[in-house]
């Protein structure tokens, strides 16, 4: 595809950011601008989260956008994550926007918090919001209290290591392992939320187990701040990094209840993983850094399996071994991800794939020129 | 862009459909695909309105839609109409999607009526609607009585007569004009929920007031029912209508409350027709029908003046003079249109842009090879 990403930007990440949600939005927007050299006048395509509380013509406003010849929203929440850049990408590749720019921006701690069955009023309308609602197929589930993503996810848990004959106490490892090595590369990274507080896999075990076998550190932040991506044409940027690839899947069983999905352990079945590679001109093995959507620690192992750096039921093994660490094969969430640096609803794990294909990450692979970046229901390949 | 037009299917057009707004876009999509040659399994994209209660995972179930590669959402109810295309025609062009399936459906009589300030409950969870507090800055003028699109079109009517120093009497027959020309179009179309019911100016003006100067004729149906879209690789289909350009727009002041925006009597203030036109490969004078999101008659005027198909304040000499009937120079929304078919949320405006050129019309334009559609906020156009 002719696009390539040209901009990146973020707020401080923080527990409680005293600003709005549009003041957030704002902030990243203007940073990611200024880092592409663009002005707001330039922006004339623009990408939301359905989620997100700002609308675009609030938003145009207050940027000084003059105005969209492209706008879209994503849902599905942070599953969506690189589904914003596929948009922003095909508009581009399809000259139906020279400059788009995707952005989330969210009180996640302070305001609202996804990560909780709590009920709320938002935005200026009587709009309720309840994460366990929320969820494809929440309604169903909601009412036998399967009401927050931790509790889902659990129960993906449970059957990842009933399916693979994983004993719960090396799947605690496992999942610790991912918790220990995304918190120690927060420690470069001084604007992750757990900067100088690093975690050893005793202090993962000693964790208050939040929905059995998910302790606390196997769950994201919540986090306030905002991240925004600008997208232009390959063609007529320099330096940007290129969207080599972008797919979204969605399937059949999108839903929160595991009982119906053939298979709740595969995070991408609709089309091949080997396909995707060749589409962006790469094979599996050119793939230098992976970037996961980490709502919790088990999306790390779904994705290691699902795109085939190691086989199924095998990504303990490649994690305990250091396959996720700067000297392995395949340094992951090199920022800290969601786990370890911020939940911005994913957008921050683009922007640590873009530093790293920069040269510019607080952990750089040294000579990174092919980024995997994965949302569960989106994905991208990005190259430098 | 390598985008066409494969299939158009939609249901019945009632006021009680009897049936879920579910099985109204199954079967709409049904038709769709058939009507293109294509099997469930064959879509890899969809695109939804995100006012639309049918959201993808259900949908595809329902369906027997395998998996898809892109989906996306169209915010700003009908005016948005044509966005829909633009964004499945940008994900094909894009090689994202090879057949990407845009529908509406709605239960818009017997269910949440848009014309009306009601609020209900929504799908399962408990969220409430209400169509002026949706619009556009709605949280700001719904306290002082702006809750529906008619008020709001009202006093852009007003504004409108004011700026070019139309008459009211005036107003009226221009709107008039337009109102009965397409329940004339009506009268061929045994599809059209008017069919049967045809209409004279003396009807119109004794029609009821309902927003001065709106009468009850200048405002659109409500209707139940669905339609579907199938846009597909022009390259790789035959006999699609193809999609020679595509646009959305967005300006600062998207809001209900003309007093935020300099000119409300100008829909697509973000480009330049001209440059519109030129992108697809025509000029104006190669357009052979028109088709306009009619929720009131006074959209059509302004899109005739947008488009520079006449002159700012002109356009009622235009529709007078019978610019928009069959023997005129543009026919416009042959199909009676939101006024006179149906209000599928916009998209039978589209459906019928596709039958005109292929020329299987109820009020068939002689060797029509061109077709604009216009949404106000997004714009297409339509080649054989």
């Amino acid at each position: 595809m002719n696009a390539a990403i040209v901009g990146v930007g973020a707020t401080t990440f923080s527990s409680e950011s005293g600003r709005s949600e549009l003041a957030l939005a704002v902030d990243a927007i203007g940073a990611a601008l200024a880092d592409a050299g663009l002005d707001a006048a330039d922006v004339d395509g623009m990408v939301r989260y359905t989620y997100d509380s700002n609308g675009f013509p609030a938003l145009i406003r207050a940027l000084g956008v003059r105005g969209l010849r492209f706008f879209s929203e994503v849902p599905l929440g942070g599953s969506a994550t690189c589904g914003t850049i596929a948009h922003a990408a095909a508009a581009v590749d399809a000259g139906l926007a020279s400059h788009v720019v995707c952005f989330r921006a969210l009180n996640g701690r302070s305001g609202v918090r996804l990560g909780r069955a709590e009920r709320h009023l938002r935005g200026g309308a009587d709009e309720v919001v309840c994460a366990g609602e929320q969820m494809p197929g929440g309604v169903y589930s909601a009412p036998y209290g399967l009401l927050v993503p931790a509790q889902v996810m659990a129960l993906w848990a449970q059957r990842y290591a009933w399916q693979h004959g994983i004993p719960l106490d090396r799947l605690a490892r496992g999942l610790g392992t991912v918790a220990v090595t995304q918190r120690g590369y927060a420690q470069a990274n001084p604007r992750a939320t757990t900067y100088g507080d690093p975690l050893t896999l005793e202090d993962y075990l000693a964790g208050r187990m939040i929905a059995s076998p998910l302790r606390v550190f196997d769950l994201c932040r919540e986090t306030d701040g905002a991240v925004a991506i600008v997208v232009s044409r390959a063609d007529e940027s320099r330096g940007g990094v290129r969207v080599l690839a972008a797919a979204q899947q969605l399937f059949p069983y999108t839903e929160a209840l595991p009982a119906y999905a053939p298979d709740v352990t595969a995070t991408i079945p609709p089309w091949s993983t080997d396909d995707f590679f060749a589409r962006a001109g790469i094979t599996r093995d050119d793939v230098d850094v992976l970037g996961v959507y980490d709502a919790t620690t088990l999306s790390v192992l779904f994705a290691l399996e699902d795109f085939g750096f190691c086989g199924r039921g095998e990504a303990i093994d490649f994690v305990c071994d250091g396959g996720t660490t700067l000297a392995g094969r395949l340094p992951t969430n090199t920022s800290g991800g969601l786990l370890s640096e911020a939940h911005v609803h994913g957008l921050n794990i683009v922007m640590e794939a873009v530093q790293q294909l920069r040269g510019a990450s607080t952990s750089q692979v040294a000579g990174a020129e092919v980024a995997l970046v994965h949302s569960r229901s989106a994905s991208l390949v990005l190259g430098r």
